[in-house]
């Protein structure tokens, strides 16, 4: 599966998390097959879309059989590496660090942040279960700490900066809060944060 | 076109802001049409796809000859009240809340933060152009301002009380920052902010 799993489109990789997530919503329910029309209609999209979707991946189901959930949801799981636990790392220690440090999502599904950087130490942050360092010391913590994934949350003039560091630490995989795109070689995956597409789509709601 | 736009699939609003994105972005690089193929690439969904989302509001293209990205993006602008301010507030003033209400992407969108509440209120927050209340005078705040979006950043256990307040107050957009689901009535749109669907599309690329 390996060969095709090459040049797949980051759009795709980006919608695979929702169907674990519809997959797993649709077991809880007592389901055990669901079928590509049933699955876009609970995501709206169409059937022919998710087929190519699973393609790029091999073969999932059989043509008007649908797809076995307990099976689709492992398939998944293991193309997203999701049986596994990934220590982050948190760049920015202010307001939006100190929340993220704190929220309790990450950490229930394998996500754990193992150490915090920023240009100063904090006089307080109340986490014993976290490394606190200055940015100085970022690259042997990262190292030493086996850190994949950095969540960089310092001021958006700062961000691009930090990213470089992040990138010559070994870093592989970028969850940034900051507004802005930052600039990052081709092997570098980023995803931004962007509360205000949400706000966008809401809006629609709004004179209605 | 109100009679088409009705009982629209919230997931067809949702991808409303990344096509608007996407065309500005072409706009930027002096392009004035694009095909439904070409978007589809860009955004990495099929073209039957992007028309199919296109079609709950009307014709905006001929057959053949793609789209025209100004008459397009001030259609997708209209749909989604673009052209105009909304007022927002904030609820929760811990560092989550702080790091929201002094985020630079929203103003910049015309997504004005108004007024920020919570339990008791901070010792100090500054921003002089907002009001800071208590929650209990949440419902006045926001009948007065005319504020019609709820952004909450309180904890978890604390926002379906929050959103039910919020609900009762009159606002009909939610923006949760919680790692909970809240239970809502049909007529409020709501949008959970998930940084953990973006951590699991990316471990993808941890083991490349």
């Amino acid at each position: 599966m390996n060969e095709q799993e090459h040049d797949i489109p980051e759009i795709v990789i980006i919608r695979l998390p929702l169907y674990v997530r519809t997959l797993n919503e649709l077991k809880l329910l007592n389901q055990t097959t669901v079928s590509s029309q049933h699955l876009g209609n609970l995501l709206q999209t169409t059937p022919a879309q998710i087929r190519k979707d699973f393609s790029h991946f091999g073969k999932f189901g059989k043509q008007g059989r649908g797809y076995n959930i307990d099976y689709l949801l492992d398939e998944l799981r293991k193309i997203l590496n999701l049986n596994q636990k990934w220590n982050t790392c948190v760049i920015g220690i202010g307001n939006l660090g100190q929340a993220v440090i704190n929220y309790q999502g990450f950490k229930n599904e394998g996500y754990l942040i193992k150490a915090a950087f920023d240009i100063s130490l904090p006089s307080r942050l109340d986490n014993k279960d976290i490394v606190i360092k200055t940015i100085s010391d970022m690259k042997n913590t990262i190292k030493e700490l086996n850190i994949k994934i950095g969540i960089v949350t310092v001021p958006a003039p700062d961000a691009q900066g930090v990213i470089d560091r992040l990138v010559e630490s070994g870093i592989k995989a970028i969850l940034n809060y900051t507004p802005m795109k930052p600039v990052l070689p081709k092997n570098i995956a980023c995803i931004n944060i962007d509360p205000v597409l949400s706000l966008q789509s809401m809006s629609y709601y709004l004179d209605k």
